[in-house]
This record gives C-alpha cells, sequence and structure tokens, in this order.
C-alpha cells in the first residue's frame, strides 16, 4: 500500500521552543502549517511527594532557562508575556561573591541584572514547560495548527529546479508516525531522599542522539507485537517550506549534508535544581561566586523556591577515562557529586536540600552551523545552527529569537505580499548573532571556568576587575536588547554602518555584504539624525504614549503587535506649527492617492491596514486637537465600525502614568518630526523626513509585490 | 421515593457576581460548598453577522459594568485582576458636555475618571460573562465546586435553636432540577438592521419575576412529556450558612420575609450597546451630555469598539399608560426609539450603527433590605439588598464587595479559628455601604436626569457648577476605595470615629452603636498617629517596597493575598537605630515565645503563617542587612523548604522601578515605626506602636479561638 500523500505551505520539525515561534507566527498569519516532534507526549511518571502516588508529570521540568527583556516584549507582541511576567521569578540583582585575602569567598559587588532603563520588562526566569504551554494555547486558540508528536520524518528531497517558482510545493517529506510507547525515550531516574527524580542526562551533550535508537524501538515492537492503526504508519507531505528546529542532533541539518563548527572544552559543569536549605543570604539573587580552589558556582533563582545552581565539578581526572577527545563516563556523575563540588564552593556556608527537582551536567562547547538555509526553502533554526553553554540563559531566547526573525518573512512570501529576496535576510541576521552568541559564551565561560587570581602578579587567574567588566558587557547582549541588523532590502542602512552601534561582528557584515541583494539604483537612505533614539537596524525601543480619543497611555511597543503587518510610524511634530500641519497634510495626500504604496500593495478587499499599518504620533497638547484635526488617511473609516480610533497618539502628560517623553527618548525633534518603518517583527527599517514620500515608496517597493 | 439529603458547610443560591465572589473565597479557604442557580446554561442563539449562520452565544452580552480600581484590587488578590485588566476597556477621561448660549451642545471640561494617586488600578470596562468567566476559572482550578444550573430552592427552614452550635447545620433547603430547556427563560429578541438582538428587558425591573414562570413551564412540560432522568428531581440539602444572591426578585428574601424599603422615579432610561458610526469627537471618553431640551446621555467607552449609550427617554408620556404608579409598556420601548432620544440629545453631530449587542431600558429607582442576615446563619448580598440604577457603574462592584467582606469571615468561623462574634460586622459594614450607594445613585440619577439651568436664575434647572462638583465627589465614591468601616471586634476605632474619613453615612453609625458587639473591658486602642496614611477602617493602601532576599519591587498590597489570612505588618523603622532594633528584637521574643497569639490561634501542624502572617517592612538601605539580621520569628524556617525569603521587606529605591517612599506614603516615622493590623480582606483592624505588643494579644483574643 502506497502512503498518504499531501500538500502543506510550511512543515516544522521540532516542537522546542524554536518551533513553536515558528508555529505560532504561522498560527498568527493563517498559514497552513503542520508541526511534528519525534518524541510522545510529555508526561513522565512522576512520585508525589505529598500523596506517596504515582503521577503523571511534564517532562522537561528542568530547561529551565532565563528569559531575557527582548524575549517578553516579543512575547507581548504575541499577547502572553503576562502570563509569563506573573508565573516566573523575577531576576532583579546579580551578586559577585570572591575570595578575599584569607581564601574565605565575600561579597564583592552587586549591579542590577538588567541594565536600567533598556526595556518595559527586566529579565525573569520560568521553566521551559510553561513557555511551551503559553505557545501552545495560543497557537490552538488562533489556528488550528497541533503539534503532532511521536512523529518524524526519514527521508528529505528537495527539488531545486522549482525553488524560485512561487506556486511549487519543492519539498518532499516522508513522516512515520509512532505509537506513543514508541516515542518515549527511556529516561535515567535517579534516587534522591527517597523520591526518584527525573535527570536531563539524555538531552545533555554528554548523551547521544537518541533518533536511532527510537527508530530501532519501533521497528523491533512492529516485528514483534503487530500494530495498531495508528502506529508506524508513513506518510509523504509536500511543502513549499520547511523548518529544522530539531536540535543540537539535527536530523534536517545532517540530511542537507550541513555541520557544526566549534570546539569543546574540558569543562564540566553540573546543574541542580533544588529547594536550597541554606545560610548563603544571597540564594535568592543571582550570583557569581568564584571560590580560591574549589572552582565557580552559578545560582540562578527560579519560581516555586527553587534554585538552580551550575557548579563546576572539579573531580574531572577521575570521571574521564583519559583517552583523548573522549566523553566523560555519564554514570558517574550524581547529584551527590555535584552538591559536594557546591559544598566546597560555598564553604564557610553550608548548603543542602530536602527537595531535588532535577539535575544534569554537561560539557561546554560552542559551534555554529555553515548554513542556515537551503535554497532559502529549508530552514535551519536554535540548537540545529547553535549549540553552546547553557550557563549564560541564552540559548533558548536566541532559538525563539531565531523563527521570531524567520516567520513573518515567510508568511509574507506565501501571502504573495513580499518577494522572496527577503528571504536571503534570515541567514545574514541570525548567523551574525549566532557567531556573536558563541563568542560571547567563549569568553564567558572561560572567564567563569577559571581560577581567580590571587593578586596582581597572577596573570593565569582571572581577576575580579576584569570579570566584572565582561560581565557588565555581557548584560547587555544577553539582555537580546543590542541585535543590530545589517543592510538589506529591508534594512536601509549604508552597509559601512553596520555593527557600530550593537554588537554584530565581522561575521556578520561581511555575510551581509555578499548576500543583501540590494540594487543599487534603488538604494534608500535613511537620515538617522531625525531620530537618533530609534536606530536603523535594532528593535524599536518603547515609550508611552497617549491614544488621542480616550487619553490611554499605552507603550508604543503595544501597539506593534506581531500579526505580520509593517508599520509607517508618523513622527508629525508640533501640530500647532504651520509647517508641521502643511507637512503632514501633504503626506496624508500621497497616502491617500491610487498610486500610493498603501494602495498598491494591500489585497483587494484586504483591511486598510492588513499590510501597512499607519500610526502617528504628534507631540504637543492632547487636549489642543481632536481626531477629526488629521487627515483621514491617517484614521480611517470603516463602513461597519465608523472611524478608527486606535491609530493617531500623542506625546504628552497622562492623568495616572507620568510623561513618557517620546520625542525627547526617540531623539526626535518637534520642530521638524520624522517617518519610522518598522518591520513586523519590530525591527526598524528606515528612518527618514516627514516630506520624503519617494523614499517610503521605493522601500516598499524593492521587495513587496503589486496587488491587483 | 423520599429526596436524598446531603451535607454542607455553605449553600450559596445565585451564580452571579456576588454569588460567584462567595464561592471564590469557599474554594480558596476549602470550605465544602454548594452554589446553584435557577437558569440554565449560558448559551443563546445568536446569528453571526459573517457566516449568516446561527451560533451559540453566552448570553447576558450586556450587563456591563465598570469595575472600580477597588474592585481590581481584590480581583488581583485572587490572582486575575491581570486578565480584567488586559481584555477591559481602559476608561480615563470624562467630557462634560452642556448647551451653550445657543443651545449647541459643546465640551464644558474634562477629568480624569479614576482620582489620580488612589489606587494603583484605574476604573475599567468590561462586560459581565468575562467577569463570570475568571471567577468560574478561578475556582475550577482550586476546588471541586461547580455552578449547578437549572436548579433552584423551593423550600428554607432554619431552626433557630441551632444557631449558636458550631457543629450544627441549622439550614435545610429543599433543591429542585430542572432539566435544561426548562430553566431557559422565554426572552424577547428584536431584529436590527436585519440581525436578531437579544435584550435585557427581560432582567430589567420593567419586568416582573420569572422564577414562577420556569417553575410553570416546568410542571406542564413534567405533565406532557414525561422527564429525563436528571430533569426535575428534587433533594434535601442542610446546610451550616447560606448565602441568597438571588437578585432583586431575592426568593431567599422573601421566604425570610425581608423587605426592601425605597422608592422608584418617573425616569425611564434606555441603555443601547453599540459599534457608533458618529462624528461626536469624544466617542472614545466616558462623558456626561446634557442637551437644553432634549434630556441626558452618558456615554461609556467598551471593549471590542463597543460604546454603551444611557439614554434618557424623553417620550415618556407616550408610552406610560397613564395609571398612577403603573410600570411602563416595555413593548413600546425599542431600540428605534432610544436611538432617536440619542440623535436629539447630540445634535448636531450625528450618530448611527451597524453593530447592536445588546439593549435595555429600566426605571430609575433606589431600594434597601431591612435586614442583611438572618441570625446570621442565612445571608442576604448583592441586588437581593439593594437596588438601584445602573448608571452610576456600582452595582456589579458592590454585590461583589459585599460577599468579599463576608466570605472569609465564614470561612473562619466553619474552620474553627474564628468565633461567630465576627459575623455580626457583616451587617454592620455592608447596609452602611448600601445605603450610602442608593443615597449617591438618587443624587447623581436627579442631578443627571434633571433639565440643566438656562441661566443663574433657573432654580429648577440644574446648573453646570453643581453637577460637576456633585461628579467629582461622586468619583472618590464610586472608585470603591472611600469604604470606612465602622468599629466593631475587627475594627480597633472609636465609635465616634467613624464616618470622619469616608463616606459612612449615619445609618451605618447607628447600627455599628447597637451590633459592634465590643466587650469594654476588652477595648483595644489604635494609635492612628503612628501611621497617618493607613486610617483604621479603610482599605490597606498599597505602594512599592522591595524584598529583602531578591530587591523585586512588590506592591505592599500585591503580598495581602485573599486566602483567609490575618496580617500583622511590622513597620520596624531604621534599624541602624540602636533603639528600632531592639523594640524590633523584644517584639520578636514576644511573637515567638509559645503564648504568643501567634501560637495559640495558630492550629496544630498548621503552617506557621496560616492564620497569622507576619510581615516585616523596614526603613533605610536594603545593602546594610541581610536576612539573617532579623529575629527567625520574622523569617521563619521550614525543614523542606529553608528559610522563607517573602516575610522581610524594606522601603528602599529600585533599580528599574523608582522608590515607592513607603514610609512616607504611609506617614510612618522610621525613628518610631508602627504596627499594623490587616484584615484578610485588605481593611485595617488596629494600628499601634512596635513595643505594645499587649494591644496586638488582646486584640486577635477578641475573636480568634485558642487552638489545641
Amino acid at each position: 500500500m502506497s502512503s498518504p500523500e499531501s500538500n502543506v505551505d510550511v512543515l516544522i520539525v521540532g516542537a522546542g521552543p524554536a518551533g513553536m515561534m515558528m508555529a505560532t507566527w504561522m498560527a498568527r498569519c493563517g498559514i497552513k502549517t503542520r508541526i511534528v516532534d519525534k518524541r510522545g507526549t510529555k508526561v513522565f511518571p512522576h512520585r508525589s511527594k505529598k500523596q506517596n502516588q504515582w503521577l503523571t508529570k511534564q517532562i522537561f521540568n528542568g530547561q529551565a532557562d532565563g528569559l531575557q527583556c527582548r524575549t517578553l516584549e516579543i512575547f507581548d507582541s504575541f499577547g502572553f508575556a503576562d502570563r509569563a511576567w506573573l508565573e516566573a521569578n523575577h531576576m532583579v540583582e546579580i551578586c559577585f561573591w570572591n575570595p578575599d585575602a584569607s581564601g574565605r569567598i565575600v561579597r564583592s559587588g552587586r549591579i542590577p541584572d538588567t541594565i536600567p532603563g533598556i526595556s518595559r520588562f527586566q529579565q525573569v526566569v520560568l521553566n521551559q514547560g510553561r513557555i511551551e504551554r503559553f505557545f501552545l494555547d495560543m497557537i490552538e486558540k488562533e489556528s488550528d495548527i497541533r503539534v503532532e508528536r511521536g512523529t518524524l520524518p526519514t527521508a528529505l528531497h528537495l527539488d531545486e529546479s522549482k525553488v524560485e517558482d512561487s506556486d511549487a510545493y519543492p519539498i518532499t517529506v516522508t513522516l512515520r508516525h509512532l505509537s506513543e510507547e514508541e516515542a518515549t525515550p527511556t529516561q535515567a531516574a535517579t534516587s534522591t531522599n527517597g523520591v526518584t527524580v527525573q535527570d536531563g542526562l539524555f538531552r545533555s551533550n554528554l548523551a547521544p542522539d537518541d533518533t536511532a535508537e527510537i527508530l530501532r524501538a519501533a521497528a523491533a515492537k512492529a516485528r514483534g507485537e503487530g500494530l495498531d492503526a495508528k502506529a508506524d504508519t508513513t506518510e509523504v507531505v509536500h511543502a513549499k517550506y520547511m523548518l529544522g528546529a530539531d536540535g543540537a542532533h539535527s536530523w534536517v541539518r545532517r540530511e542537507l549534508g550541513f555541520a557544526l563548527e566549534g570546539e569543546s572544552t574540558d569543562y564540566i559543569w553540573g546543574v541542580l535544581d533544588i529547594v536550597p536549605i541554606t545560610d548563603f543570604p544571597d540564594i535568592r539573587s543571582r550570583c557569581a561566586i568564584h571560590s580560591a580552589e574549589s572552582g565557580s558556582v552559578m545560582v540562578i533563582p527560579r519560581e516555586n523556591k527553587l534554585v538552580r545552581l551550575y557548579i563546576q565539578v572539579t573531580t574531572t581526572e577521575k570521571l574521564d577515562d583519559g583517552s583523548a577527545g573522549s566523553r566523560v563516563d555519564r554514570s558517574r556523575i550524581t547529584p551527590d557529586v555535584i552538591l559536594k563540588s557546591a559544598q566546597k564552593i560555598l564553604a564557610p556556608y553550608t548548603l543542602t536540600y530536602r527537595t531535588l527537582d532535577w539535575w544534569t551536567a554537561y560539557q561546554i562547547g560552542q559551534r555554529v552551523g555553515t548554513h542556515f538555509s537551503a535554497s532559502e526553502r529549508i530552514f535551519l533554526a536554535g540548537d540545529a545552527v547553535h549549540t553552546h553553554s547553557p550557563k549564560a540563559g541564552q540559548g533558548m531566547n536566541v532559538s525563539m529569537q531565531d523563527t521570531f526573525n524567520l516567520g513573518w518573512k515567510i508568511a509574507s512570501v506565501i501571502k504573495g505580499t513580499a518577494g522572496r529576496s527577503i528571504l536571503k535576510s534570515y541567514e545574514v541576521e541570525r548567523s551574525s548573532i549566532a557567531h556573536d552568541l558563541i563568542k560571547f559564551d567563549h569568553k564567558f565561560s572561560r572567564l567563569f571556568s577559571g581560577r581567580p587570581a590571587k593578586d596582581v602578579m597572577d596573570e593565569e587567574g582571572i581577576s575580579l576587575d576584569e570579570f566584572k567588566e565582561a560581565f557588565s558587557k555581557g548584560n547587555m547582549f544577553a539582555s537580546g536588547i543590542a541585535v543590530n541588523y545589517g543592510p538589506s532590502v529591508i534594512v536601509a542602512k549604508p552597509l559601512e554602518s553596520n555593527g557600530v552601534n550593537g554588537s554584530n561582528g565581522s561575521n556578520g557584515v561581511n555575510r551581509a555584504n555578499g548576500a543583501n541583494g540590494i540594487d543599487a539604483s534603488k538604494k534608500v537612505h535613511s537620515t538617522q539624525d531625525l531620530a537618533t533614539g530609534i536606530k536603523v537596524g535594532m528593535r524599536m525601543p518603547s515609550v508611552k504614549v497617549l491614544n488621542q480619543s480616550d487619553a490611554r497611555p499605552w507603550h508604543f511597543q503595544e501597539r506593534l503587535t506581531s500579526n505580520g503587518t509593517w508599520r509607517v510610524a508618523i513622527f508629525a511634530g508640533d501640530l500647532s506649527r504651520t509647517d508641521r500641519k502643511t507637512a503632514l497634510a501633504t503626506l496624508g495626500v500621497a497616502l491617500a492617492a491610487p498610486t500610493s504604496f498603501l494602495r498598491r500593495f494591500t489585497p483587494k478587499g484586504g483591511r486598510y491596514d492588513s499590510v501597512i499599518e499607519v500610526l502617528t504620533v504628534h507631540a504637543g497638547h492632547r487636549a489642543d486637537l481632536d481626531l477629526f484635526d488629521f487627515p483621514e488617511v491617517l484614521r480611517p473609516h470603516d463602513e461597519i465600525d465608523g472611524w478608527d480610533y486606535n491609530k493617531i497618539f500623542v506625546d504628552d502628560v497622562s492623568y495616572h502614568e507620568g510623561h513618557g517623553e517620546a520625542y525627547k527618548n526617540y531623539g526626535i525633534d518637534a520642530a521638524k518630526g520624522a517617518v519610522v518603518v518598522i518591520r513586523p517583527d519590530q525591527y526598524v527599517s528606515y528612518v527618514g523626513s516627514i516630506a520624503d514620500y519617494g523614499s517610503l515608496d521605493r522601500f516598499f517597493s524593492g521587495f513587496m509585490i503589486p496587488q491587483q
């Protein structure tokens, strides 16, 4: 019997954070999508302490990560940041502990964990299971997309002759469906205090990939026991686009023949998630603790009284079997081994626990993929293209941000509003970030795993000043706010400007120059000076403005929801000035013309703001103007809903929440104004003059497809 | 066959907001509870505009109300304020419109809707269906309590001989279960623009009670068609306590023989929930519009583009059948009649709509129940004891606050931690509020329904100044923050002090004097001067403080969650002063003693904070102290969880959210400190000195029951 065949617009392999973020975009944009994951239902038998019964519990209760403030901004654009914010532990302060002259650890400093002022959110910590739940709720609420678990791809073919054909399904994938039992990997469990505790070693880089094991188990079962109707069937799926978000052992990446390049170190770290019983006074702060001779601990306070400890395991010589490049014998790392290391580092403070929630161990290493896509049809994201140590709290964030960058681009191309040229920007933008990430992680890990310097003459040791300086710089990178995308058809900035303001290194620039796809004759030039606080290539910063119609304060970013829409933000300036009023009226006429880019790129019958939304922020006093003082194109009329009251805002003082000082914070002169183009992912494409309608039109014409 | 019989601690009749709030308390406190409602599942056939199909839709999509800032504080104490805050429309500004000299309406002023600074929330608007959903989600998450719909009481008996016996079930109720069909009242539906729209007349005071109609229909069906297994059976329930939250036509109230006293007026108001199409510029603000000759409109902007219009119907003479005291013929009030009134009032601005969501009409009147309880065993709440006009946006709020006041008291008595003496305070506290409410409504309705004064000589008309002044005063009442409970065993303040700071009128004071149950020999005296910003009898105001252990800013109110726990807040003052440090140590010794009220009133085996939680807020710099510098009783140790990191706070500047200035805002001198006792519903019981342990002990001894 031949396998059933079907078509889908997007096939996502892997339902971790990167795959879920992709599915969320597809749900929002109404794209026909399937998402599969080789593992079965996420439940794990777990002995309840209170009732002494076996209960099922979501697996991966470890896998916590910090959520960067940028990640929370992204969650908010999808409408669920509040859930994360409420449930998470807020990580407010970092404390540094180092040996004093006598070798005893003492608190050597405190700094804020999130740099004040860079975002309306601060870094928080929450376990991955809850974050996946928020994604799932969102996807189920807004679409028919459902995660298909126990399903894995076994064959992949890309028809290169069809990759530029927008109607084609050039990707053919064979999917195999396993029974639930087959899809559940055998997991190690550790007994502690009489309670069985799941460990995370099966996902650690100390463990081999389990895909082959899952398939062997399925085949054996099929031979021996027969199958139920659902189990171990195959089907063939034809897809327009595909995402491999299937982790560090990515099957998709290997099928494409792409490699990860990089190196491992000898440093072994253990992770314990415990409810600590300790007289160490800073256990609820993030701490970087360097002992004189016993290694380092990082403390990450979590939700529900838990604390995560990253602990340098100083007994590697005993664990290693001695052969060069060999992996450590994982069976010899136990919670007790890790705890004993922690106790040595924290002495004379005491540390013990009665509740162990999860634990794992890993070897530090950093690797980046050679390619992020095959012909801009099959893309890789997350651990499939970059792996590094978990301690910096970056992995989940960078992975989700990969697909946050990619999702709206693929959706626009599938919907026919944008051309395929924008897809090249994914690799340009994200490989640069991945290289920055592993450089950051490499430096950070070395500093953190190294021995503290005994004095200024101790050149092999890490000095406290060196560490603190690196930590502070790292904090800006780790916030996710420093991301600064290079020039492309969707980022109108000079080639040489890249990397000046932000974190992008040379990798990004080199790739950008080769792949940005900009036609010099159509080049659009930003005028960055008109809005010095809104950097082209970086995410739109947020300050509060008031709705003109009802005086409600909004963070401007709250109006930039993730629905696939581009925004043109018109900072109209002070409209009590005749020149500003005239300039706005002139722009209004151009925007309202039947030939304007607003009209040309919006599908017939589509809502006026479905492809490009125009938002206006004027300076001055809200009470001096009414909605009807603005050109109609800025507050469009709908025959069912009347006027649109959610497009015009003002930079004025609120009744209850102070003054956002938007013009001041954005560096815009109210006597001049500015126009800003913002991508669907909140990154700034262009800054220019209100008088320059031509550049706006040329910008959108560079990649958008005219509609009938 | 005899009916089955069962016991329950609390029986709630009516699943509107007052009943739901009661059930929420019971869920939180783990009390065995049933909640019944005579109406069936809340669905209503509704024609979808887009798909032209009949869909089911939750009924009561009207029934919107403003949510006071105090109500949002209460929601937050149960953990769902964020859901209301996100979904609701925020009502920020009030605009006044009045006739100018030529008789044309013009904007005569703007004020903030919520008085700035009185709460961390502002008034919002959201339909009742969503609010009931939040309650239901909460109740289902935290308990086994489920609303039993299509279930109504048909007989009630209270055994007076057993009311003081704490183990007795003195209430016997017969419940009748209807089939779904029987429990759905026949509702009027109106056709507008080709779409059938549900109206709210069946719940308006222009309609008679439908209980008898529901029962007749059930009986007829039983005779004619036979019954399925569930339908039309009866059972007998024995309850310790009972709540009648069954609306203005309350069956419970009538069974008890209690009356509502008050009066009706001739004013008829119509309500339209529409998506307006209008050139009136302030349609997204709350507006009070007085026309010269055509009556008044109040505009309440709602969620989802809806606007509620309260419109004075000026054609009453045509609708009234002429007989004195008769009710208006409701069949002659239609959306078109109401819209035409609105158009006349708003002229020369235009008003029309394509989307009508809901409408109703009502006659203004104010009535209050003669009794709020029978022997402190059966209680009445919400519309069952006070009815008034909906326009002030108070009904749902005051109803929910009735049972927010009552729920924890009943739970404490059932759990055996408090004596029945605290139950008398329900009527003392809430009848006073009900009388304030109808006085407010009476005045407000008269002002609003009256004709605007033509000039200063026009004594019959309402002057603009008179209206604006009343409106501003009313705003404080309408916030819910002004509530100031009188003296009782749980409010330690002098009898004569009541009503001075807040809104309580003479009714409340008179009742309080007669029923407060205070034994003069055990009287506890507050020292209000030690915390001038924390008024005994009012709700604890909220400012931000930092957690000592992790530097996270919290609104102090966020730590006062509704879980039935009393709080002792120790404002320890500046602990760099030797006298403050000594005073705190002395209090710590008293609290830690085996004979302290903390120990005596906490059940054996109960957690240290299960009845009374101690929270400490010190002044000065967070970095100068560690958790371990505080007496252990203030940061108790648990053998599983270690130290408690969530009890000690500091009034210091935060990294990201400024300085709460708690001592300044609370009016506490850091050189003296203060102790504040806070009820489980966040109202302040007592303010005194840190040195006065005796008053604290005497206060709790006045109503708490010693545990073995």
